[in-house]
């Protein structure tokens, strides 16, 4: 490689709010690295005052707390390696497309959160038998708008791995990645992970906030044969990082490599089909330690033939899920997971 | 706007070589700041040693000439305000897609290029009468591949507007950009512009490098009906920059605002529709003063009942040519220009 190429930034998908995608198909490393994160904002940055890291848990507890940045630092704490991705990702690939910012597929990245599991907290101020709910509350908001919010089922909050984070691979959680407190909810997509976490606040009943009841809700195009329906878990998904869509080859061998993912269970295989979907070889998977983190995939395709070529990616999941060849398109293209496909053309120069 | 958020990034599509397309619809300026200059190269960049600045002219010349980078400085120069598009630019809104590299309407610039007119130096050098075309030879080239070269016709290359440059906006051209020399040609798409150049050959019969004969060519779907032809002009077109496809506004006023450009003549109006074409309303245009720029164009769309719209932009110049609302597909992706065409949803939030 040249070393005067430069490396590749994120791409710009807005600036008010910034929303930048990563540029997934070039990356190497296993963990992204901070300059690589993506952002996803619904709101301008929060004033920095307004994000001083302590928290306030209350509503329907027995003992209601606050709690600073320096005590949660003192208590018990976990590494969860996950793959965040924003439930929007892919929409650009919907047809018809749908509104909202025009994600390709790099509204995802991999890598180390540490903090402190909420279920250490909830068992210190206990839960009235009244609650069902528990809604989390950034500190970024809108001009006339409520701020950002979501709420978890109890099963969810007190899951043994939803943390209170504070670092993200070992070092503070970048302010513009919801640092200085985010929390982080695995296996969900990353609306649940709410960003500058201020509030946490117990509720008896179902919450109607617009990001939970209007926005990350999957509306399918007949809500007369398919009621609508939450945005909850990952789905299982793989994406192609090379060679790139509507890329020209030499004839030779190459590998075809990217990531998979999925929300619940981990990934099984990885299915590569090289001739429109007629036979299909089973990827070679990297690795698959951690249970919520990506798997890195690659499969040798001899192209020794020149012509244009359709090569597929299903990734399958320890749950029986796997990638279907269409999507589910919904009103608001949410949760894109159809096979990867990409065009290739093998040419001799 | 929030200080917080970052400036837009270059968007890269490739890294070997490095290609990487400007984030346009986010630039406000009318000059192309260095950092947002598309880069666009075939080869990796070559090495410094290779590119000292000075240029040698031979073959069908009566006076061969090797003029170096600082007498070249000596002799009269001229400035260009040009609007430098690449061919491929817009190559990924082909339908069907086509191979290489997937620009969107990124891979074009503007600003002023110093330089000094390649007409006194043939003068200089006077041409045989044998000669038919002159061939321009940058630094930039493959392992096993010919060097990047392109050739002009004589008419073209003795037009007054064709340079050496050595500038950029005032100061030395980017090495990443062509500098220190890069032949500017007006009018016509960027492959013309040779980068790093080194060598001006006059030649007596009609110059058949890879990127004159094969690269660079118009191929028609069906070529027993249409014969290929080469790219040389720059197509009538105009972009939309804002809104973004796809974006959601409020009900209210919104500016609808973009650049138009055209290889031949300049731009004389720039059509909006918001009705998918059924009328159509004259943009308001904005500097128009150097005859090789691009024109900035608005019109305020009072778009107050919610709904999916559909908009389109269509240039039209002073030599008569117009955007069609469809491309002219060619099998390698080359000067598209159709209409630009957004999806816009008006919504209450």
């Amino acid at each position: 490689m040249d070393r005067r190429v430069s490396r590749p930034y994120l791409t710009t998908r807005g600036l008010a709010p910034e929303n930048q995608e990563s540029p997934i198909h070039f990356l190497k490393e296993y963990t992204t690295s901070e300059p690589y994160l993506f952002k996803r904002n619904h709101f301008p940055y929060p004033p920095f005052t307004k994000t001083p890291g302590s928290v306030q848990i209350s509503g329907d507890v027995l003992q209601p707390l606050f709690i600073t940045f320096e005590n949660l630092l003192r208590l018990p704490q976990k590494d969860i390696y996950f793959t965040l991705e924003c439930a929007g990702n892919g929409r650009s690939f919907f047809e018809p497309g749908v509104y909202g910012e025009q994600w390709k597929n790099g509204a995802v990245s991999h890598g180390r959160w540490r903090g402190v599991p909420l279920r250490l907290l909830l068992e210190y101020t206990a839960l009235k038998n009244t609650a069902k709910e528990i809604v989390f509350t950034g500190a970024d908001s809108g001009k006339i708008s409520e701020p950002f919010a979501r709420s978890l089922p109890i099963k969810k909050a007190l899951h043994e791995d939803t943390i209170i984070a504070f670092q993200y691979e070992g070092r503070p959680i970048p302010f513009k990645n919801g640092g200085p407190l985010r929390l982080i909810v695995p296996q969900w997509y990353g609306m649940a992970s709410v960003k500058w976490l201020t509030n946490i606040t117990v509720v008896d009943q179902e919450f109607e906030g617009r990001f939970q009841t209007e926005d990350y809700v999957y509306y399918p195009a007949n809500e007369a044969e398919m009621p609508s329906f939450p945005v909850t878990t990952i789905n299982v998904k793989s994406i192609i990082q090379k060679p790139q869509n509507y890329s020209i080859l030499s004839p030779g061998s190459h590998y075809i490599q990217g990531l998979a993912w999925s929300g619940e269970g981990t990934i099984r295989s990885v299915q590569v089909s090289t001739d429109k979907g007629k036979t299909w070889s089973e990827a070679e998977l990297g690795r698959t330690g951690n249970k919520y983190a990506w798997v890195p995939w690659r499969h040798l395709w001899k192209a020794e033939k020149p012509g244009e070529y359709t090569i597929y990616s299903i990734a399958k999941d320890s749950k029986g899920r796997q990638q279907p060849m269409t999507p589910f398109w919904n009103k608001k293209g949410y949760g894109y997971n159809a096979a990867a496909k990409h065009h290739i053309k093998i040419e001799s120069i």
